[in-house]
């Protein structure tokens, strides 16, 4: 196992070897797109199952819609379509044969050309609105709140595993409703979901806010996001929901009697979290001997390494430990034995503090005689002995402490490089020296916010939810009346 | 809601409402391509989740690869491309842009064109073995056991519900092994996984068999199946699992050092089930007044319908009805309490018989008196008063009961409809009138096999396992002496 590259060092090649070393994914053959190994897709399973039951117990269920959006619906919604046409995989034909001039090879068959072009899906708004025009006639079809767990394809130029791909992981919620009221409630109960996801279950503290126009999702009056900050001090657009008021609605038609008997147009909202947040979670809790995991999403929560010299003295602690190993289990532990003799324990330990498995439990034959086992925390590397008595609950407690640490040490880094500013060189001095977000007031323009972006490559993360006193405070930048105080950061 | 069609007057007809109507399913712009409905979803959910937990204890992990194929990969394995080349999905773009003719619409843009064509996975051998060539050095690094749950597309001309469409969901299992019989041993236990979850998840009883080599997967050296039948006589294949041999190691050149030292060339297998399923799960157990669900994948299990004309009567019934919501959740049972007001009680019964639920407890005034509920049964349609006390209790056997007898009712019916024959007269005279498996034996050639399919559309559906007597035994067709006795039926 090569040694990781430490996060001072270079951040970014940190990062791209503890995902390929941990066996979470690799780039694959096709341009941009990864593939997600067991160990990355375990922690995916984990995430979605949470989701999933919050997202039921908010009154959604899932469905699935077609991967392709002919390009007539795709066009439908000028904005989105807009917003999405630089980055489309086009299928153009249905059909290869055998290529005349070269043996063995196959060609695209000319005479199988497509009447009309297929978009593989970078969202679907289109393709759902244009179906869900026949589900609405009446209020009494209202609202409609549907999940779908997905792959959609964004051709983006530069990619980085987990971060941006070109294919990636989603769940995209799809609603309508018959009030502006009723999608709005909806759009701000769904980010709650994302942002109670993010702190409790990943860890992650996040920045609750509103985007502003140009980051605003395409298609989209209000776009609604959380934020998050790395370790390097770079920010990650840990989810969103948006508020679509009836654009899509106008689109493709969709109107519905109301109780009165009057045709109004239906309100939207779409939500989605992906495959990115692995990314997040990865840049968030690691250090430099590998993987954090919160222990609600790792795979592995607790580890057992027997350590022998004997086959008495492993047959003794292998009952002990299958015991420990069972008692767990009824806890609802995640939990493995690792009993393979063909690598050495220090291996072991190794491996699973790279893999960042929250606990690993190490038991020899002086531990067994003391009826005391040696338990070591990913989060802090403290080792600690313990009672072998009793050691399941004691097991239980330090992951209830280890998902809290983390999160609480996420959370003070985080509130370490929020960074009032007020003027623009204190802005850029601050962005450089450290980093983290920048709290300054905005004039409301999109002039300055491009300014600042293109000198600085820091952009507008949010707009915070929490109110600010505007009283007389002026832009950082242009020195105009402040209508916003925002956060700006470089970001992922 | 519109009576159904009854299965006698049009099978298909039938088989296209009941999807519809009961919300599994439709279909959408997207040629071929369907929406899966909330209600279907549910179900497909619930056959994910048993899978996978069966999956998995046999030892495979999940993980996720691209869903686009280079045609160059693609083409590698030569019988797996010529099997999938007449109806692949082709992305020969990656970008669309404004058309200078039309305002407001979108073009391929002719610039980004992709320098090699992507295929959308019609199946991922290709990808995966591509990707395992860089896994897999020695045979410690053996087997690989991993699943995946995906979309893929098969450009199939005609397409049904569920049956066959343009993009289906399905997992798809890829396996690599050091030597040929743990390879064998794996295709035939991922088969007998599939056996038990038809049977006992699904009710469908199933004949498992060695599909024919012209009804083989693309690239396999055997292909197992198991094979259900429809009440219409059809059968449907319902799960493959192949034995890949070296085929796709040495297309990809995917080799392992043994323990001894040489090289050698990985041994492989797949297998797979699809939202096709579905499908054979409608066909299978329905009657002309709906669908009839096993109670293991139906998303409701049990609906209690109050029956009241006042408010008081309600109050009562109703506290009575949620106390049983929450005890039948306490045991694992997936209940509903309707009682929107909106509708009467007749129409929430022929819903709910429409939609399959198991069962359905109907609780009125006099019923509360007499400490008693109506229980109807959704797959024999009868009705019975049960006991208040201890109801929780009946309707757990009842739902045991319900599982078993739509399985038992299913495999008396396929037992019936398996003739076998001794001339092929009566081989035509029973497809006809009768319809079912006709047993018959086989001359082992592609000849007799091809004719008989041009002269009666019935094909092998596969050579069961069950070994058959030869001796003496002659082709049905062909006079020639026989090399196995097989079953042939019309198919879906």
């Amino acid at each position: 196992m090569a040694k990781l590259t430490s996060r001072s060092e270079d951040y970014s090649k940190w990062y791209n070897e503890l995902v390929t070393q941990t066996g979470m994914a690799e780039n694959s053959k096709v341009r941009g797109c990864m593939v997600i190994k067991p160990y990355g897709y375990a922690i995916w399973e984990k995430m979605q199952a949470e989701l999933d039951r919050m997202f039921k117990e908010t009154g959604h269920q899932n469905a699935y819609f077609p991967i392709f959006v002919p390009k007539s619906l795709f066009e439908a919604e000028e904005k989105n379509a807009e917003g999405f046409a630089k980055e489309c995989a086009v299928v153009t034909h249905y059909r290869l044969k055998n290529d005349p001039k070269n043996e063995g090879k196959l060609m695209v068959d000319p005479e199988a050309k497509l009447e009309e072009e297929l978009i593989v899906r970078p969202t679907s708004e289109a393709i759902i609105w244009s179906t869900y025009k026949n589900w609405i006639q009446s209020y009494r079809d209202l609202p409609i709140l549907i999940n779908q767990w997905a792959n959609v394809v964004r051709w983006e130029m530069r990619t980085r595993l987990f971060l941006r791909t070109a294919e990636f992981l989603w769940q995209e919620g799809h609603t309508a409703h018959a009030t502006k009221e009723e999608a709005w409630e909806e759009t701000r109960k769904m980010l709650d979901v994302y942002a109670e996801f993010a702190e409790n279950f990943m860890g992650i503290p996040v920045v609750k806010g509103y985007k502003t126009p140009s980051e605003r999702f395409a298609g989209a009056e209000e776009t609604l996001c959380i934020e998050a900050m790395m370790q390097d001090g770079k920010a990650l657009q840990a989810g969103t929901s948006h508020f679509l008021g009836q654009n899509f609605a106008k689109a493709f038609d969709v109107k519905f009697a109301t109780k009165e008997g009057s045709l109004e147009h239906v309100w939207a909202t779409s939500w989605g979290v992906s495959t990115r947040l692995i990314g997040a979670l990865i840049m968030t809790h690691s250090d430099d001997n590998g993987l954090v995991l919160p222990p609600k999403l790792a795979p592995i929560q607790v580890v057992i390494v027997p350590i022998y010299r004997n086959d008495e003295q492993r047959e003794a602690i292998s009952e002990v430990s299958l015991n420990l190993v069972s008692e767990l289990k009824n806890k609802g532990v995640s939990v493995k034995y690792d009993d393979d003799d063909t690598v050495k324990p220090g291996w072991k330990f190794n491996e699973y503090e790279l893999k960042g498995v929250p606990i690993r439990i190490a038991i020899g034959p002086r531990d067994l005689e003391n009826g005391q086992v040696e338990l070591a925390r990913r989060d802090t590397l403290e080792k600690s002995l313990e009672k072998l008595d009793g050691i399941s609950e004691t097991i239980v407690q330090k992951l209830d402490e280890i998902q809290e640490n983390i999160f609480q040490k996420a959370r003070e880094f985080r509130d370490e490089h929020i960074t009032e500013v007020s003027s623009y060189e204190e802005f850029k001095e601050v962005l450089e020296s450290k980093g983290g977000f920048i709290s300054a007031y905005w004039d409301g323009t999109e002039e300055t916010e491009e300014k600042i972006k293109n000198e600085t490559k820091a952009t507008i993360r949010c707009i915070p939810f929490a109110e600010a006193d505007l009283e007389g405070k002026k832009d950082v930048f242009s020195g105009q009346e402040a209508k916003f105080k925002v956060l700006y950061a470089k970001a992922y």
